[in-house]
């Protein structure tokens, strides 16, 4: 018997857009990748055994918790561990947030543009999505906005993405404090940030702040993530979780790589040292460029007839492309539709870069 | 600004309960674990090198469609690769299906007892569930009232968990040609019975078929699940997945598991040979026993003065527990509160248990 299975299916289910996430490419050889902010080096050298010594128990179903993770953090946070939850990836604890605090009746609200996964969630839970522009276009927080946005849920990325911009703790405060609503601090780059919201939990319970280990801990094929907030709503994110949400390796890993803080600090100096001189380069270009606090520079290309905007960002970013260098580029957007956001490598990776750039400046119009 | 937090989380929320897992210890040492029907033995020797070639890419993104486990399963099973789609789990699955197929308006049936899960993920949706009872307590399939229950997503638990009983392939068509809606046949167990769902996928495209190598491909820890379906189906599915839903160890831990066939067969053989020696000691103490198509057994035990009853396997459990045997006990339906449901472990453990339940026949009244 077959059936028109669409008919199961509620239209808002047909008709919605899944996320779609950066190129991933099946194989990373002869391919210079600053396309997803992924970190350029690999994990802790200590991760390598930690997952090893769980292979033998995986047969057996995974610490539900995630107990160790969420002690280990709450102490490098100085925080109780109630006010800890781990999740699949920051993705699994977003999702939660939506699932905890939206439904048709309640909003969730965003900067515009910010990451594309918040309305794809939202869409996903029947809610209705408010989006709030910045300021102007170098990306200024309209936190008046976003408090009487009338959402009952807010995601604050912060620092910024894809700007690389950062709000400081008085606006987040103030945000905190105004809004009738929970305000997650979504914190995918704080470790590369000169400051971030913890010291703001004491004041306000209504924060969720949300942490990935896929950047600066260079976890992101591992899939895990955090966060921290108040043990109310702590509580309320975990009856709402998959009890297994994180397998036995990845807890392994992340565990092992959150206590190698020599090797996390040594990664994070690089990257910040590369993220230093790719602003030099492309501020001595002329190029307008964003001070970035995360681990990734947003910039204007001028072409070689002295032009910026859509035609020439999206020319420099097929020559990247033609020459393996893969950066992303956000055309839907007024504020991004004439920059390209790439992604902080290695020093080799960021020569390449550009040199290939300096040749574009010479051959394209 | 300390806020009532309570007040931003829906009430259907606060008063819904959570799925609460079998007992995981945190240290298996000198335990005898037979109470959440994990496979007894390691992953297959092959897992661990697979494992191991992916650390130093752990600061990669893992590639979104786990598109090699995928072509690695359509074909096993001769189907198209459009026809598969690999979760974090089974669960995530599961929760994939009630995420696209249900809402509000849009009803979930399930057996009862079957998978606690079912309901909890029902619950969150906002979904009203349908809880469809057997027709006497040897486990008999309800075929019509599961196809009249006026549901929009239906879970066939088959092999049937907690009772091990297995539902041929004719009934399980006659439910999926006549119900009006998804029937998902969630075949967790199927490794260990002697008949699946597979050939039905021809025939009706309504049906989902969900798997997990928790159980007979010793992969509990690492969280891996798949389902076969039509294709339009796998697609709505898709476009309600979290993009990087399963990470980069747990693809290359299941692709080594399920290419290694022969150490498959061998573990499957192991189990089939418990569970046979497993029956034949319950049904000589002259307890009701079910046989079984699963990796574990239900029995309904018989105390020392010959009752049987609540008493009796509450009993039974706890003098199990006393000496770190640990199985499953759920009181709360009166088809499995005179009985207790236990995993098949290996031949030491299975006659470990065997001398302790022989000590309480003898001992308890």
């Amino acid at each position: 018997m077959i059936k028109d299975v669409t008919r199961f299916v509620p239209p808002y289910i047909l008709s919605r857009c899944a996320y779609s996430p950066g190129y991933q490419p099946a194989n990373h050889k002869d391919l210079i990748k600053l396309n997803t902010n992924e970190n350029p080096f690999p994990p802790s050298p200590t991760v390598s055994d930690a997952v090893q010594n769980e292979i033998s128990n995986l047969h057996l179903y995974p610490e539900p918790y995630s107990q160790k993770l969420r002690d280990l953090i709450a102490s490098k946070h100085s925080l109780s561990e109630e006010q800890v939850i781990i999740g699949n990836g920051s993705d699994d604890l977003l999702n939660l947030c939506v699932r905890a605090f939206a439904d048709t009746n309640r909003m969730v609200g965003m900067l515009e543009p910010s990451y594309s996964l918040y309305p794809t969630l939202t869409s996903l839970q029947r809610s209705k999505v408010s989006k709030v522009e910045f300021l102007n276009d170098e990306f200024k927080l309209p936190v008046e906005e976003i408090t009487k946005s009338g959402v009952n849920l807010f995601f604050l990325t912060n620092p910024h993405a894809p700007s690389g911009r950062y709000f400081d703790q008085e606006s987040v405060f103030s945000i905190a404090s105004e809004i009738n609503a929970i305000l997650v601090v979504d914190e995918a780059y704080a470790d590369f940030s000169i400051e971030n919201s913890i010291p703001l939990l004491d004041k306000a319970n209504n924060l969720v702040i949300t942490r990935t280990l896929s950047k600066s801990y260079s976890l992101a094929g591992s899939r895990v993530g955090f966060a921290i907030s108040s043990p109310e709503i702590i509580s309320i994110l975990d009856s709402v979780r998959e009890v297994y949400n994180l397998d036995r390796m990845s807890q392994a890993a992340a565990f092992a790589a959150l206590s190698d803080v020599h090797y996390f600090e040594d990664c994070r100096r690089k990257i910040l040292e590369e993220r230093e001189k790719a602003y030099t380069f492309f501020t001595q270009l002329g190029w307008r460029t964003i001070e970035s606090h995360a681990n990734f520079i947003l910039t204007e290309p001028i072409n070689a007839t002295g032009q910026v905007g859509k035609k020439s960002a999206s020319s420099l970013f097929n020559y990247l492309e033609k020459n393996n260098i893969h950066v992303r580029y956000f055309h839907n957007h007024r504020l991004t539709e004439s920059k390209i956001r790439i992604s902080i490598g290695t020093e080799r990776q960021m020569n390449a870069l550009y040199q290939t750039i300096n040749k574009w400046c010479n051959e394209e119009s």
